[in-house]
C-alpha cells in the first residue's frame, strides 16, 4: 500500500468524521436574483488550545493534497479550519477525490446534494428564477442542524 | 483495493476524527489502592436527531469489524456511541488495528498513551503504587480537554 493511498482512504474517514459540505445563501443586490449562492467545503479542528500546532499540519497536509483551499487559525480558542469555496477547485479537486473515495456516513447525502448543487451552479442555473429554487430546495435538506441566517420561506420571498 | 481494506483505511481517519482514547479513574474502596483504572476506546456521533438509524448503522459496521464493543444510544438528543472498556478486548482487537492502520492527527499521540497505559495494567501494574501513580500522569497527558471528577492532585493523594 503507497503512502499516497494510504492518505486518500483515510482522508475520506476523516472527512466522515470532521468534514463539511455546505452551501450558503447571502443577500446580494447587486445580483440578478438579489441572492448569492457559496458552496463550501470544510475541515474544522476544534476544541484544544493544546498541541495547535499539529492540528495545523494536518490541515496542510490536506490543503497540499488537494492542491486548493486556504486555512483559517483561530489560536484563541484552539480553532482551525481548512475550506474551500471556490467552485472551480471544488468540481476539480474535491469531487473527484470524493467520487474515487466514497463517504461511508449520513455525511455521504449531503456531498451527493452538494455535488448536484455544484454541477448546476457550474450550468449557471443559480442564475435563473427556478434553478435558484431548486437549489435552495437541495440546499435546505443538507445539513439539518445548521444554523442558517434566512429561513427557506424568507430566502424564496426575497425574489419569487 | 478489497473493499475491507478500504474500510481498515477510512476507519483510522473516521477515528482521527470523531474515536477518543481514555482513561477514568473512579474510588472504589474494596480496591487495595481504592482506586478503579478504565480505559475506554470510544467513536461517538452526535447532534443530529435525523438520520438516526444511519448513524447508528455505520457504528454497528465499525462494532461488526472490532468484534467487540457495545453501542449506546440516545434518541432524545441524537448521540449514539461505540464504546469498547474491556482490556482485554482493546488489546486483542483495538490495538492491533491502530498498530496497523495508524493514526495521523495529534490523537496518535492519545493513542500511544493508551497503548502504554493498557500494556501496563494488563501487567497488572495499575494495583501497585509506583505503576499506579505512573498511571495517572501518562493518563493526564491525554485529551488535556476532558473534563474529570478528580484532579491529579487530589487522585494521588487517594493512596499516596
Amino acid at each position: 500500500m503507497e503512502k499516497e493511498n494510504y492518505f486518500c482512504y483515510w482522508l475520506s474517514g476523516f472527512t466522515d468524521g470532521e468534514g463539511c459540505f455546505s452551501i450558503s445563501f447571502n443577500k446580494r443586490n447587486r445580483l440578478t436574483l438579489g441572492i448569492e449562492v457559496r458552496p463550501s467545503f470544510s475541515i474544522a479542528q476544534s476544541g484544544r488550545t493544546e498541541r495547535f500546532d499539529s492540528k495545523i499540519n494536518i490541515l496542510t497536509e490536506i490543503q497540499t493534497y488537494f492542491k486548493c483551499g486556504f486555512i483559517r487559525t483561530y489560536k484563541a480558542d484552539g480553532m482551525c479550519k481548512y475550506e474551500v469555496r471556490n467552485i472551480s477547485d471544488i468540481h476539480t479537486y474535491i469531487i473527484p477525490h470524493f467520487e474515487k473515495y466514497p463517504l461511508l456516513t449520513v455525511k455521504k447525502q449531503d456531498y451527493k446534494n452538494f455535488k448536484t448543487i455544484i454541477t448546476m451552479m457550474r450550468s449557471n442555473l443559480h442564475r435563473n428564477k427556478q434553478g435558484l429554487i431548486d437549489i435552495i430546495n437541495i440546499a435546505f435538506i443538507m445539513n439539518p442542524t445548521g444554523k442558517r441566517k434566512l429561513n427557506k420561506k424568507e430566502l424564496l420571498n426575497l425574489f419569487s
